[in-house]
């Protein structure tokens, strides 16, 4: 999801320090002190315009949230998205790269990791980029609790696919697997832009619930 | 699938008699004496009307093919179709329940599951009747080859999402799935029946292959 360069983007960011962390190592271990609060805190990465994790935010209000998105220009649409939606007490947004997790959490801070409609990568020699590869789970798994869970969707069959092996592999266990998110009774399913998107087109959405395992 | 009593139905498997195995448990730890080979041996259960497995054998003289099925007025159709197919020699038919298996096969004895379009069983009540359920998954395991496979598919969206978490929460490795496998490129697929009946109505084919995996 690259979009031109908004050269105010950067502006809006360092505008909105109580939103988008600009130091987010300083809070490594401690994010307890930046919320104010001891609640669990889900992350999403690749948060994308941020409809899904401000919804969640709302709806959620004793769990933290952090969402995290790399390219600017697209961070700062869900900053916006977030501000317009009198930006959530529990919410904070890290203009950061997935792929650096450690650097700003340390292992027990994250309760629960989301990805939604993550980047297919369809090209075999670029799996290692899928989010959902065992690179990326080792290091979900450095900073979630013991047994924290991943909860994924999308819409791409293919990467669905990939993830199913990818995880169960890892030895994650899947606790809830919808190959029709929108055809079930889900309560609460927060949607993002893609899934509006594509649900609308009558494509099924993919969704999936996993732990990771102490005993592996 | 109970079709009406067929009363010419038991005359027609007693008059094949090598081709409907009436004394299975006479092979127990020694089908390759049947076969006079030894060739890995792979069972279906639940072969309905026959038409996979008489197609596997066909196109795999190499693999030795036992179809099993409790409902005799539904073998004897497969046994038609084999006898009008030419009667391949690397294929039997079992009129047993398959949740008997262990009286027929020994540890080893099979090298490959298949099942196809199984009875969803949709409520939850009914859950151990699903032959993707833990209590089949053990039983196959005692008479699979270590690391042997389960291949499965359905249209059945129900029974697809519960088999992944059967199968990996039994510690099963996940080697393949696919989530639209006629939108695939998959050489050899042998359609069964239903697949036919129901993959013409453009609803996804569901597939997948699942190994045992020794160290658990």
């Amino acid at each position: 999801m690259r979009l031109r360069n908004k050269p105010w983007a950067e502006d809006y960011l360092n505008e909105h320090p109580d939103l988008v962390v600009s130091n987010p190592e300083d809070y490594k271990g401690r994010w307890n002190e930046l919320f104010g609060n001891d609640n669990p805190l889900h992350i999403e990465v690749g948060t994308g315009k941020g409809q899904f994790i401000t919804g969640m935010a709302k709806a959620n209000p004793n769990i933290n949230y952090i969402g995290i998105e790399l390219f600017d220009s697209v961070i700062v649409i869900a900053a916006k998205k977030a501000v317009e939606a009198g930006q959530p007490e529990n919410l904070r947004l890290l203009n950061v790269n997935g792929s650096k997790l450690e650097e700003y959490f340390a292992k027990g801070d994250v309760s629960q990791v989301y990805l939604n409609f993550s980047d297919p990568w369809p090209k075999t020699r670029h799996a290692k980029r899928r989010l959902t590869h065992a690179n990326f789970l080792s290091l979900y798994e450095k900073v979630l609790i013991d047994n924290g869970e991943i909860h994924f969707k999308t819409d791409n069959r293919g990467l669905f696919e990939f993830s199913l092996m990818s995880l169960t592999d890892y030895g994650m266990k899947l606790k809830l697997v919808s190959l029709d998110l929108h055809n079930d009774d889900v309560e609460d399913n927060i949607m993002t832009e893609y899934e509006e998107k594509f649900s609308s087109k009558g494509q099924p959405i993919y969704r999936l619930e996993a732990q990771f395992m102490t005993e592996k």
